[in-house]
């Protein structure tokens, strides 16, 4: 889909915002001044002191999430700074609350280093609910997202994180259209920033044994010349078969390409050299390795790609509002892999089983089942992992959330 | 005027936060998340790029403030903390909302000391328009407001400017009924924390000439044992008969009593000790430095008390919604002494001079007036001042601007 680059700078001329902070509460005369600020606010604060986890039941840090940038990794814009990262991170608290309710704050952060940002998150970290960590450069995110896992809510970042729990979602679906087992599938994933070591790691998790990962210089392993920590780190436990040289290498008789590059192409005379029933995942953004059209023509069974439009589409938004919906629902104090397995498969588990094909292994990008669905999987697996402040059935939490989430609460219900 | 302890923690309950984040723009296809997301948003990052100050137009950041505090001085409180602040500053933002328009966000810091915060709010300020400092201790206040004067947007702290404008606003009023001159009037400021030595910065400003400053310990000045760096450079510039001793050496012939201890008390006898049609503020909170009956019976002409309620209310919500309005409605670059003493003529001058009277000389708390009044004194004097980055008239932007202040975009019009 194109759109017209005048139509949209009007809207956002217009909109003064995508986002805006809206009262809860109207204030008309003296008596809703004292309940609502000094004397009321007080009483709220007393509560708070003597709990400090009371700050989720008197203050909107239950729903409130911190989505946090410093603009060095902006979409396939690269490093464009905090100024014009803002737009885009708006964007995301707009998503966030259309499709999970979530109260999402864009903070844009003039920051030089990881540790700046780090400390800053640490700072901010007491009023909210959860952290957002978004377009910051890699290995910055890794280093950021690691260092902030001891603090009192959930930090993940949805280019790691959200990314990795997407392309789950999908392959899993793609793997039962073609009838394979994930564990016993080669799997090569070209790129590895953020999304591509978050993949893998995850992928690693689950006991897929043979991966293949490339950056810009080829293939990691011993003899890549360029490879920042996590990449070198990452490549003592990939590449099983010791492969060497670059993509044309690595892609022989593999049976899933990952395409988490930014500006790497898949040529269509690869997809040949693949085992049976290839599957292509061409998720760049904003231009794709290969087209779904080229994909299918050289031979791919599925295809799938990053944007939000087309066949397939698997943007991150399938995740990232169920994620934090349940994260929150819960008072999360933290995620981990098997959190971020739930939501995997609560979004494959939408798409119905009867009319899964090779054409649809994703749910509708509008569809008013994943947020909900991927909430109540997040919300259940964070309190089997100790991961939840609050420790009622999630059963409950979601009678009350659906209510919320189809009552009204959103515009476009 | 007291409520109800449960009533009050019932709506903080149920309000889930007293301000959310609400979208402006509808998410309802295809086409509507390529506008307001990934190209859209595109769009508006390259125009953002190529021009830093362009994020005033594509963004919220025209219309968006930052409420910092680190819960140190928090109303009458003491140091409670970032979260136990939490619902104070969602109370400031609401009335920000409610009062002014504007799109506040609360921001709790856990920082351990000035230079955290200071690093902190330069961090966050390429995502705002303005930045109020709130209930941060003294002088940690002072440093931090100091230390951000250089940064892209306006940073104030309401405890200090807020303050120091009001009382200058009632003051203005009280010294016309009683008919004398502000610069020859000897004032006693009762407490030299965070608003007490701002508001003696600005009448020294202005002109004034006798100033006695008192903090816990006594009159400021060289024989004061315990004086921080910000009481101590003051004393330097008040005090000029060199009184020493405490409140009883100080209000012997003093035309104005200025309230803004903690726990402080003015006995009543010694009002007996001032010059003739004795002024009163008593803005201690939440109890205040001498009733209002108490004072009157002996012999104050004047009476205000800081509350929202009573006779004569000067609250800083009279300042501090237009203020941040107008500063945003011209991006202000920052903000000097003329533009609060603007903001409190500002207030003073919706007063109708025939009405005005003893009991009579601020506005009305709810006044509609007050805020656009405000907002176009201080967008006018900012330009002037050339602090702003928009030159048009404020004429210009006030048709617009009442035009949304009436417009029903406030809940409470």
């Amino acid at each position: 889909m194109t759109i017209d680059r005048q139509k949209a700078l009007e809207l956002h001329r217009r909109a003064r915002g995508k986002v805006k902070m809206y009262p809860t509460i109207n204030i008309r005369n003296e008596e809703d001044l004292a309940m609502a600020y000094v004397q009321g606010s007080a009483f709220a604060a007393e509560e708070i002191q003597e709990d400090p986890d009371r700050s989720y039941e008197y203050t909107g840090r239950a729903n409130r999430l911190a989505v946090i940038s410093d603009g060095t990794a902006v979409l396939g814009m690269g490093n464009i700074g905090p100024r014009a990262a803002l737009p885009v991170m708006e964007g995301k608290c707009l998503l966030f609350k259309n499709f999970g309710d979530v109260s999402a704050i864009p903070v844009c952060l003039e920051a030089q280093n990881a540790q700046e940002i780090i400390e800053t998150a640490k700072h901010l970290a007491s009023s909210f609910g959860a952290i957002n960590i978004e377009d910051i450069s890699s290995p910055n995110t890794f280093d950021i997202v690691k260092a902030l896992q001891a603090i009192e809510v959930p930090v993940f970042s949805d280019d790691q994180q959200g990314s990795a729990a997407v392309v789950l979602a999908a392959l899993k679906n793609a793997l039962t259209v073609v009838d394979k087992k994930l564990t016993e599938t080669k799997i090569v994933i070209h790129g590895a920033g953020a999304a591509g070591i978050a993949v893998a790691d995850l992928f690693l998790y689950l006991g897929v044994k043979n991966i293949v990962l490339l950056n810009s210089k080829g293939i990691l392993g011993p003899d890549n010349p360029s490879m920042n920590h996590v990449q070198q780190s990452m490549s003592e436990r990939v590449n099983p078969e010791n492969l060497k040289g670059n993509l044309k290498e690595a892609i022989d008789g593999a049976d899933v390409y990952i395409g988490l590059s930014s500006r790497g192409t898949l040529p269509s005379e690869y997809i040949k050299r693949m085992n049976d029933s290839p599957i292509i995942f061409a998720l760049s953004m904003p231009t794709p390795e290969i087209s779904a059209e080229e994909a299918q023509a050289a031979g791919a069974r599925i295809v799938a790609m990053g944007l939000s439009t087309g066949k397939n589409p698997i943007p991150n938004l399938h995740i990232y509002p169920g994620l934090v919906r349940g994260l929150l629902d819960v008072r999360a104090t933290g995620l981990n892999k098997n959190v971020i397995i739930a939501a995997a498969n609560a979004v494959a588990g939408v798409v119905d089983k009867r009319r899964m094909n090779e054409h649809h292994i994703m749910p509708d990008l509008f569809s008013d089942e994943t947020a909900p669905s991927v909430a109540e999987a997040v919300a259940q697996a964070a309190i089997v992992e100790g991961l939840a402040r609050r420790s009622v059935p999630p059963k409950k939490i979601y009678d009350d959330t659906w209510q919320r989430l189809f009552g009204g609460y959103l515009l476009r219900t």
